[in-house]
This record gives structure tokens, sequence and C-alpha cells, in this order.
């Protein structure tokens, strides 16, 4: 049996640089951490290696003997290195940063694309990337200002989506916008007090055909000038006391909303 | 001008206690921390008192001038152990618990309520009354296992709804279910495999008259006994390749469908 990796092997030290954005953007790699990440990216061929402590490695013995990716033992306290959790899972695999420039969504728009304008939760940004993906997104754009799609919780919280849909990061919102109007996309800005009801949208069709969905910032919402370059404002109905709905919740409903209408 | 009472002033010591679960059955209360969850329990009338370090009373004059309750003044380390928070926000309002009978849901049914079995994410807890509210849920039902609606992390994300709806706690749901069924109401478990699509469930109505929806876990789902006690198991459908939605995203989905067939 090999020896564990220390967090002073060169190999570890290169992946614990990936915990922080500027590393990352730097290797043009990132982390997918714990067994339902590891799955995932191993199924999509987004691995190219993977840490493994060995008490996770016998744990994750299954997982492991067909990952087709070298697979290397690292000492619990590298592991902790390597986690961005408060209980580090002993198991992450380093994957290859692929986002895709704005302009692919210029050139063939996907029947249904989300874009965030400054969306701030990690945790928001991947249920958001979960829900584009279960409703058939082709591609989640993240705005200039966003949470960045690749670090660990929100890698986590998409459970898996990150490696399905199209993500283009650090999108000039009011550059892409205009952009993928011409090229024949009805841009939604989803707004608290938008001028369509969800319903309403549906029902007049404005939710079929190629969609890209805005969302804001969770506590400010879309920007006024960004949201009047939308084809539309959509608010969704609520007849109860709640002032709002979570913005991951809002995008979900009119993401499902969507997905009904295509 | 008073001095502020340190975390050794009785009341300050009392409040404290409300930060842990036991402390809160006890005393029959909890807090609310920070501006909106102040504002929204003064609005309801559900706040008895307010504690405010000297620097957030100067941010927060306006809203403490119409307080109508004690507003005490606390050391900024007094805040800190009110807090459930990293960053405390010196502005913390203890509030009686009122829970709500179980039987209430029973004798009076309301058109649209929401129970949770053994929810364990705090936010989402909050995240679901919030969305509850919205749709104009009478009543959210806290199962017994469930997180406790009434910690920080629950009462924050709930925005204010925690305000607005009936909660009932420690429900046990396998009773409550068919009591409710007995009282004519419908009862859907939410299930990724259940038989009956929600669109489906909408054009079929479904989801009008009194209905009762069942969430379960975040990662387990329902137990398939308390799934099998339903009138119907709903799915939400997806045509994506995320195997699942977050639980939160899937509850807003089914309520708002629901709010649209009432």
């Amino acid at each position: 049996m090999t020896e564990p990796l220390t967090e002073r092997n060169g190999r570890v030290a290169a992946a614990r640089k990936l915990t922080r954005r500027a590393g990352r953007d730097a290797a043009g790699a990132f982390l997918a951490e714990g067994r339902q990440a590891v799955v995932e990216a191993l199924e999509a061929g987004a691995a190219a290696e993977v840490f493994v402590t060995p008490t996770a490695a016998e744990v994750h013995r299954d997982l492991l003997a067909g990952a087709g990716v070298p697979v290397r033992l690292i000492t619990d306290k590298a592991a902790a290195g390597l986690s961005e959790t408060a209980t580090p899972q002993g198991l992450v695999a380093v994957c290859p940063l692929r986002d895709v420039p704005a302009e692919a969504l210029v050139q063939d728009p996907p029947q249904l694309a989300v874009a965030l304008a400054e969306l701030n939760d990690p945790g928001n940004a991947g249920t958001v990337l979960r829900t584009a993906d279960a409703c058939g997104a082709g591609a989640v754009v993240f705005g200039a200002g966003s949470a960045d799609p690749f670090q660990g919780k929100t890698v986590r919280s998409s459970a898996g989506s990150l490696f399905h849909v199209d993500v283009v990061r650090s999108a000039a919102l009011d550059v892409l916008v205009p952009a993928v109007q011409a090229a024949g996309v009805r841009v939604l800005a989803a707004a608290g007090d938008g001028e369509v009801g969800l319903d309403r949208a549906g029902a007049d069709g404005l939710l079929t055909g190629p969609v890209l969905w805005l969302f804001g910032n969770e506590a400010r919402g879309l920007d006024d000038a960004l949201a009047g370059l939308a084809d539309h404002r959509v608010r969704v109905p609520m007849r109860g006391r709640a002032e709002s709905l979570n913005l991951a919740v809002a995008a979900g409903i009119c993401l499902y909303a969507t997905q009904l209408a295509q």
C-alpha cells in the first residue's frame, strides 16, 4: 500500500489552491467534494484525478474501482485542506474548469437559458443550476459580480447539474441581453413588480420558443436598467402575505412554468 | 442615558436561553433577530420586548420609536450572546412562541396547508414557510423530527412569514393525515416517483378544495408508509438531467400550482 500524500506534496498543494477563486482561475480547474459530486464528475467524464483518505477509500471502494482516472491516497490533514466544508468527506475530484463563452448563446441559443445577475449566495447559485438542469435549460450564465459557480458550496448544491449544463461566467449581461434578443431569444426578467403575471405570460405564449430568464440579487432583485432591457418583466403572482419569494424558489416556479409551455 | 445591560443581567440571561430549543420550549418564547424579523414581529404584534445595542439603536431609531413594547439597551457582548448568526445585528426581539395544536387543522381545515416530515435544514424550513405564506397557505405543520421552526435561521429565512401562518410543531403526521382526510382534506404527497404528474394533478382537479401537501426529508424524501397514507403521490415532471429538485424548490412549484388551481 502506498503511503498517503501529505499536504506538502506538490499535487496536493496545487489542488489546495483550487479552494480559492483566484487559484481556480489560474489553474483552470475546480474541486468536486463528496460522493455525489465525485460520482457526477466521473460519470460526466469531468474529473481529472481523485484524492481520497484511506478511510474514505474503504467506504467508496466501489466508486473508485471504476474511476478511470488516477486515484491518490492523501492524509486526513491533506483532505481537510482540500475541503470547503466543516466536515471534510475525504473524497474530492479535481475537474478541469470548462466555462462556455457567452457568444455560444448568441450563435446557437438553447430553447431555455438562465442568466443570474449579482446572485450572491453560492448555495442559491447551485440550487438554480440544479433547477435549470431539471427544467431542461441548456445554459446558465453567471453575470459579472455573481457567485462563482465553481466554488465548493455551489458545486455541492448543484447536485451534479454543474456537469450537465453549459456554464458561462463573468458575462456582461447588458451586452449579452441585446445580443441574444437580436438572435431571436425572448428575454424575460423576473421582477416582483413585473407588469406581466407568470400565469398570464404562459397563456399569452411568452414562455415558448427560445427564452432567456434573468434573475437578480437575493435582496435587491434586478437592476432597473437590466430589467428594462428585457422583453417583459414577469412577476410570480402571490395571494398570501409574504412580500416576496426566496430567489431560488421564484426561479424554480418560473423555470417549471416555462418547461410546461415548451 | 441608561447603562446597557450586560450578559449577566437576568433578562438578558433568560433571553440567551432562547437560542436553544430546550430553552424556547421551557420559556415558551423565541428570538427574532435583525431588522426584517423585528419589523415583522412588531407589525404582527408578536414581540414582547426588544434588545438593542447602542449602535443599532441609532441605526434603527425610526423602528424603535414606534415599537410599542419595552426596548432595552444591551452591550455588544450581550447582543453576541443573543445572536444565532456569525455577524450579530445588535437587534433582537423576544416573541411568545405560539404554536397551534394539530387538532385545529382537523376542526377547521384551511384551503391549503403544508406538512413537513423530517425536514432537517432550518434554512429550508424557513423558505418553505415563506413560500407557503406567499401561496396563501393557512398553516404549516412541522412533523416530529423536523427542524424547529422557532430557531434563528428558520425565523430569518422565513422573512416574516412565521408571523403570518399558523405553525403546528412536533405533530404525529401518521395520526394527523387520516384525521384531516376524515375532515374532507385531500392529502397530496410530493414524491419524485409519484404516480401523478403535477400538471396532470392540476388538470384532474386534484389541487382544488382543501389540500394538505406533505413534503419529506431533503435527502431521503418521504417515508413510504407516510406517503402511502396520502390520497395521491405527486411528482414534479422534469425533462432535464437532474435527478431531483431541491426540496424547497419542489415545494415552491407544488404550492404555486396549487394556488393557481384554487
